[in-house]
């Protein structure tokens, strides 16, 4: 499949249904239709069929979707049907609360190790880890063959980190920093800010 | 001006423009292009003026914006030229880190009250904050006028958390649970979920 064949605005919307899809699994439901899922997510039916259509046939008329089945493809379509390693990098508190979320692992992905630069940090624990030193990012990540990494380091460091994880192999970057990276076309970046989406929410209010 | 003109797609990069500006300030700039603006963001300089031409002319011919003056109509246009105050609800390692977040204020928020059904938590405190029991956040937050919550409680507790809050007058959730709020249509949410970002980039890997 032409992966620019879909808009980025559907691919986008796919982790959200596949989210919706694992809990109502979790509660335990077997199936579930387009019209379910709209009203859980807040998006129309229709658009949900639409979106789906571009990767092929889910549903049945009538009985609506497997939800096993549909979370399978969409893990398929996702590439989450394995787990991705990745890096973080930075220990300040949201490294600290990263380092700790349990919800990584049965979504595809697992931290793999952890980087500051700051030397009475480098060798003690968080969790299972052993924070290491930010001067061996690259080796690491080259060795462990990580493609996902997460920065939550200054705004300040964060590009410098970036151009290191990408320079190391590193194909799709969760920056935490508030600042745009400057990244190659081949490489992914989603930022994650409270601000920008506070700001965007506030302009709707008086 | 008739909010509905103006597409979601574009209110959502206003405070990415934003963002930019102040960081240009920072350096010591004092004007910029669409040009440069939409290198930084990797938008664009065409999608840059199409979008601020939504709100007026902000810029002139040859000599581009004048950085203090485009903040100063942004933070209009998004009303961030005041400070709003927050509620954060759930003190796990996530509420922690928010709560030592250092970049609300000079952004349009402050945390004003900080809440968790923990016993053992409720009374200690956070930085500034002193942590108060969850069961008295809608008293709090009607009498002190809050419209904007953070919610960093467990998806099982989120959707309860919300009605709460909305029921006392926000109408601003920025919410970090891994689950989809039911809300008014008048109340505008936000969602920071790691794992949809994260999956939304590895659809374009292998």
């Amino acid at each position: 499949m032409d992966k620019k064949q879909v808009p980025d605005i559907v691919v986008a919307r796919l982790p959200l249904y596949l989210q919706t899809l694992n809990r109502l699994e979790q509660e335990g439901e077997y199936n579930t239709s387009s019209k379910d899922l709209g009203k859980r997510i807040g998006i129309s039916a229709a658009q949900i069929r639409k979106d789906l259509s571009h990767f092929g046939e889910f549903g049945k008329q009538g009985t609506g979707y497997s939800i096993s089945f549909l979370i399978e493809k969409l893990e398929d379509i996702l590439h989450v049907n394995k787990v991705w390693d990745m890096a973080l990098i930075g220990v300040g508190f949201l490294g600290h609360a990263i380092a700790n979320f349990r919800g990584f692992q049965n979504h595809g992905f697992q931290i793999k190790c952890i980087f500051d630069n700051d030397p009475e940090k480098i060798g003690s624990k968080i969790g299972d880890f052993t924070i290491e030193d930010g001067r061996n990012l690259a080796e690491v990540i080259q060795k462990e063959n990580i493609q996902v990494a997460m920065i939550t380091v200054d705004a300040e460091q964060a590009q410098n980190v970036a151009n290191q994880v990408v320079k190391a192999g590193v194909k799709a970057i969760l920056n935490y920093a508030p600042v745009k990276l400057i990244v190659p076309k081949s490489v992914q970046v989603q930022d994650i800010d409270p601000i920008i989406e506070l700001q965007h929410m506030t302009y709707y209010l008086d």
